[in-house]
Parts: C-alpha cells; sequence; structure tokens
C-alpha cells in the first residue's frame, strides 16, 4: 500500500473505529472521567477507574483536537478526565493514586510516579487546546515534583515500604527516564517561556537513557545495576522488552528530529533495529511480548504473547525511521507491522483493537478492549502520530 | 486404564522422572538449599533463590521420604532447604523474605505470610522424617507467629505499607485460611500431643472457606468482602480460580476423610463440581487458568493458558473423590485430567513437567521446568498423593 492508501485507513480507524468507540461507552456521565474497562462490544464490565487512564484519555483527546480535528465534544471528555483525577485522584501527599472507585474513592496507591507522568502530559496538552493557564500551572507543578524525585528518590513524600533491598542489589529501570523524557517534550511545547529548561533536562533524560542500551548485546536492557552493568545471573535482570525499546526509540528519535542531531538519531535507529530484529516472532508475526537475552525461559507466564502496544510503537518508529531515513527498509517494517496488527488486533465488528493474542494470534477469550493499562492511548496514539508522518511526507 | 497401570506410571513419573531432575539439577552444593530456576534441560538459568521453594522442597522429600521411598538423599535435601531457610530467609523481625540470592542475601519480602507457611510444612514433615524435636519446635513457633497473624492482623511484626486502602473496600482472600488448613493438618500429625488444638483451629478454617462459596453462583470466590459478600461490580472480585478451588476441594476433603463429616466431605465435593465443570476447556482440553464468573474479559493477559498445576490440583482431588464416594464420574474425570496433563505437560525427554501451555496446549517458547513459582511441589505432590490413594485402592 501507499502513503495515501494508509492515511485513509488509519484516519478512518482513529475518527470511526477508535474514537467512537471510546466517545460511545467509556465516557462516565455521572461521575466525570473515563471507565476503562470495556469489553468486545464496549460493555462496562468493571466500573474501577485507572488513575493512568484519566491521564492518558485527558492527553490523547487533547492531541487529537489539537492536531486532528477540532472537535468540541473531544475537549469536553479531555477536561472531563483530567478535572476527575484533580479532583478525586490526588492524595494529601500530593502522590496520586493508582486506582480509584468510579465515584474517585481510593483504591490503590503505588510506589511508581506513573500516574503523575500522565496527569503532566494530559494537562500540558489540555492547556494547548484551550488556553486556560490552570492546566499548565498543573502541569508545570506536577512536572517538577516528579522531575524532583526522579533525581532524588528522597523528596518523595510517600513512605512506601521499599519494594526490594537496595542492599543486597540496587537497580535502575528504563521506564523512568523514558516516561519523564515524553512528559517533559510534551510540556515544552505548553511551557514555550521554559523552553531551555525542558530542552537541559531533556539532554539529561537522553544520557540516561544511553546507559539501558548495550551495543555489545545489540540490546536495551530494562533494568541495570547502579553502575550501568547487566546483571546477567538474575533472569529479571536479562528480560528484554522489545516494545518497550521500540517506543523508547521513537521518543529519542522525535527529539533527535527535532534538534536536528545525528547522534541521537542513530542511538534511536540502533535501539530499533536491535529490537525489532530480536522481538519480531518469524514464525507466527508480531512483536513477542518478552525474551531473555540468553534465549532463556521468561518467567512471566505471558511472554510469548502479543501485545496491542508494542505492534503500535513498531508502526510509529518504523514509519518516523522512514522519515528521517529514507530507507525503504524502514517502510516494509512499516507494512509488516501494520499488516500484521491491522489482520489480528482492529476489530472491525465492533470497533477499536483487541488487547491480547495467544502466540499464534488468535484473541484470548473472551476478549477485552479496555482495562487498567489499555485504554483510549497506545493504539489511537499511533493513528494520530502516524497520520501526522503521513500528511507530512504527502504534503496534506 | 485401571489403577495397577496408573500406579506404574505415576511411580515411574516421580521416581523416575521428577525426583531425579531435582536431584540431578537443583541442589545448590556449595550454598545449600535448591537452585528453582531449571531451564527444559535442567540447566540453571537464574541463581536467585524463592523462599517459598525451600519450603516446598524440604516439605516435598521429606513427605516422599516418610510415605513412598526412605533414600537418605531425599532427607539430605530436605534439611539442606530448611537449614538454608533458617539461617538465610529469616528476617530480623521474625517473618521470612520472598526471594534471596544464591548466598542468601534478601531481595524482597512481601506482606503474604506464604513463606512462612512452606517452612512450617517442612519443618513438620522433616520432623516426622528424622525425629528432630528442634524441627518440630521450629513449625510449632512459626505456625502460632502465622495463625497469630490470621486471626490479629496487627500482631504482624512487618509494618509494610497497606497495597490498598480498607477504608473503601475491605476484602478477604480465601487463600489465607486455605493454605493454613493445609499446614495444620501436616503439624497436627507430626505434634500428635497437641492434636486437638489444631482439629479445633482446623474446623474454625473451615467455617471460614465455607463462607467464599457460593451455591447461588455455583462457584468459589478468590476475594470477598468483609460482610462475605460477592463484589459483582469490580472484575478482580469476580475472578475464579478453577485450580485453586480445586486444590481447596482436596485439602476440605482429606480433612472431611479423616473425620468421616459428610458436611465437610459434600462441601468439598461441591467445591469440585463447580469448579471442574466451569474451568475444564472443552474445546482443548485443560483447566483454564482464570475465568469471569460472569464471562466477561479477565485483565491477567494469561487468564486462558493452561498451567501445570491446576491439572494437579485436579488429579487429586478426581481420584481421591473417587475413592470417597466410589463415584465413577470422579475416575473418568481423573483419566481426563491426567490424559491431558501426561500427553501435554510432561516432558518425557528431559524429565519432569512444562510450567505453561498456550490455550491450545502448546508449550510457550523457551520452555521452563522451574522458577519462582515452579519447583518439585505441585507435581511431585500429586504423583506421590494419588500413590498413595492407589496404594490403598489397591491394598499395596
Amino acid at each position: 500500500m501507499n502513503l495515501e492508501e494508509y492515511y485513509s485507513l488509519f484516519s478512518e480507524e482513529l475518527l470511526c473505529s477508535c474514537v467512537p468507540f471510546w466517545l460511545d461507552h467509556g465516557i462516565d456521565r455521572k461521575y466525570g472521567g473515563i471507565l476503562n474497562c470495556l469489553d468486545r462490544e464496549g460493555n462496562v464490565y468493571s466500573d474501577d477507574k485507572s488513575v493512568w487512564m484519566q491521564g492518558r484519555a485527558g492527553w490523547m483527546f487533547s492531541y487529537i483536537y489539537n492536531h486532528i480535528e477540532k472537535k468540541e465534544e473531544y475537549l469536553k471528555l479531555a477536561k472531563s478526565c483530567i478535572d476527575f483525577a484533580t479532583n478525586y485522584c490526588i492524595d494529601t501527599d500530593g502522590r496520586m493514586f493508582f486506582t480509584v472507585t468510579k465515584d474517585g474513592k481510593p483504591l490503590r496507591k503505588r510506589r511508581y510516579w506513573f500516574s503523575e507522568i500522565f496527569y503532566i502530559m494530559a494537562n500540558a496538552e489540555y492547556y494547548i487546546a484551550s488556553g486556560d493557564r490552570l492546566y499548565l500551572e498543573n502541569a508545570k507543578k506536577y512536572f517538577n515534583f516528579v522531575y524532583g524525585m526522579y533525581i532524588d528518590p528522597a523528596s518523595d513524600p510517600y513512605k512506601i515500604t521499599p519494594k526490594s533491598y537496595d542492599t543486597t542489589r540496587k537497580m535502575k529501570t528504563l521506564a523512568n527516564p523514558m516516561v519523564l523524557l515524553n512528559a517533559a517534550a510534551v510540556l515544552r511545547d505548553a511551557d514555550t517561556e521554559n523552553y531551555e529548561q525542558y530542552t537541559e533536562q531533556i539532554t539529561k533524560l537522553i544520557e540516561d537513557i544511553k546507559k539501558f542500551y548495550k551495543p555489545e548485546w545489540k540490546a536495551t536492557f530494562e533494568n541495570i545495576t547502579e553502575n550501568d552493568e547487566v546483571l546477567l545471573a538474575s533472569a529479571p535482570c536479562r528480560v528484554i522488552n522489545p516494545g518497550h525499546n521500540i517506543e523508547c526509540s521513537w521518543f529519542l528519535l522525535e527529539e533527535g528530529l527535532r534538534r536536528g542531531d545525528e547522534a541521537i538519531i542513530s542511538l534511536a535507529r540502533n535501539i530499533f533495529d536491535n529490537a525489532f530484529a530480536f522481538g519480531w516472532d518469524t514464525e507466527y508475526g508480531g512483536i513477542i511480548y518478552f525474551k531473555d537475552i540468553l534465549g532463556k525461559p521468561v518467567e512471566a507466564y505471558e511472554h510469548d504473547m502479543k501485545l496491542w502496544w508494542p505492534q503500535n510503537e513498531a508502526a510509529i518508529a518504523s514509519l518516523m525511521l522512514f522519515k528521517a531515513t529514507g530507507d525503504s527498509r524502514y517502510y516494509n517494517i512499516f507494512e509488516k507491522v501494520t499488516g500484521y496488527a491491522f489482520a489480528h488486533f482492529s476489530d472491525r465488528e465492533y470497533g477499536e483493537w483487541f488487547g491480547y493474542l495467544r502466540r499464534d494470534g488468535k484473541v484470548t477469550e473472551p476478549p477485552c478492549k479496555g482495562h487498567t493499562y489499555k485504554g483510549p492511548f497506545h493504539t489511537m496514539r499511533m493513528l494520530a502520530k502516524c497520520m501526522k508522518i503521513m500528511e507530512s511526507e504527502l504534503d496534506i
């Protein structure tokens, strides 16, 4: 297929399948925010709310408003999600909850500050859409808070019992600098007065991310020691998450292209090339969830399944790399990934994408469209981001 | 197949496949205890140690010594696992760790007292084998400690940050009374002087377990509210774990048979009948991991996979029910479960059983034989327990 054809396909999938699915089924008209647990047909099968998803939906619908289609209902939903999070999902210490009941009572709070990351992105993108400075201030406040915890974990007011013994084994995780990089990049577009500050912070985050990429292993690790070493003797430290690597590669690539920085572009390309080669299932197609760098067993039961989001990240990354390099190899990868994903994940009958497939590509039963970790985010972001790349290539 | 044939098959599988696999590959000759992460061929792919598995192996090899075959090497391994746990896996507050390094440095400690449960069982069974009262004292001390925490959670010296907000939603979990019942029953056989005390405690635990069985739903729930209600609006509260239900059924059945208590036998039978009918995969065979009571999606990615242990529990429960009731329906179920499990999980080439299959019965790649939750336990317990039942039926 050529880019014009892909553009029609992606635009229809975004605006006629995914967006209406969430608008029709996900809006909580009573308590505000979004209901994230939707079954194949869109029925709500659980009304507990994911706090991540309030932020993700707030960002996603603001982004679509800003970049794809200016419909008031997108802004209204985004605002409802952000306001629900502001009103009900923040604890007295300023840290956010992980899940709450439909009416906003806390169910769970976790050590990780990912609820906060999506809240920052939502507030920043919504500010761009609405011009309401209250949201910009929210985003800035939370970014400074989270960046502070990243630099100095002791500044975290949530004194949760540590998960593991740092005295035995102190590890760093790729997810932290990666999500902060993404949040900083979104906020920089909103808080243009402080462009330089965010750019400097992003530079530091990229330096931190680089430590996880090990050319000698042709791999990017999820966890390394505090001395930046790979801990080969422990299985959890050997796990490669190709989808996560690939998501990281396009976060970097976006920044590299923005700066015209060949070193960052090259880092992004290496991370992608390694992750795709390692993660693509040559037998059944699709990107495998987890693999061990030495080819040994992975403990997570779902290790050889196909989840929706790694395929989404691979579509964005390969198309962005094609745009960046002009190398037709990346277009071929884009076609391969997209072909697999549309054939197996896209639900032409009820809209949106299935969440998980067994390794052979069959949907697990009963199928689901949303849960604590899946909502109006990865697939819609992929469709929207790819549309923007296609527009720039096609001069739309 | 008839019982004589099954007896040969099970005996060979236990003593020529599973036991040698762990004796040949799992013993840590340097630091003591057992290495639980073994790949298909038996290679150690990670040397972090599961504390559960030290207790489970300690119990299992003592049980085989006591009930199947009196080999010194079984006792030696059991003692090594228990002593490793005693020396390295107990924190200063008396609570046990969850994982440690090969040389016994703490990696993780969890809120649940399941490390302690397996430690109790190991010490009690090893005391029966060795007569060394030190182990009986260990078992009694830890049983009193854990039973105390069960009755009054505030007595837990580990003041870990609560996982969820009890003020919003206070739930009880089936696993707690269930594992305590099992530990009490094992300890009662060792600490015969206090037979009545354990029997009374078991009576209370059975009363507690009964609350999770809901005849109106034909199901046994993993989680109920503090008022013993099913919380239908929340997906995690609707999840049924058929393998866990079935394990619970034979814990109850063993006690019912021991007491000649028809009410307990009937409860066990109902729990089994419901769980097997709900959990058996009529399309591919095998017991499915998780199902939603309303047939809605289950969030856990692995929900429709086949894990080794539910099949193990179903073999024990169905054979024990056949013995208890004489109903050939249970023999047919035993044949069905055993036929599926031996065809799909048993590895005739390298010994032991695979850990996980995709729903269609294919082993996930790369396969594994042991990890944090899988070791010399469920499969070997099933083979040994079934052999004991067969012996009593066959007058061996």
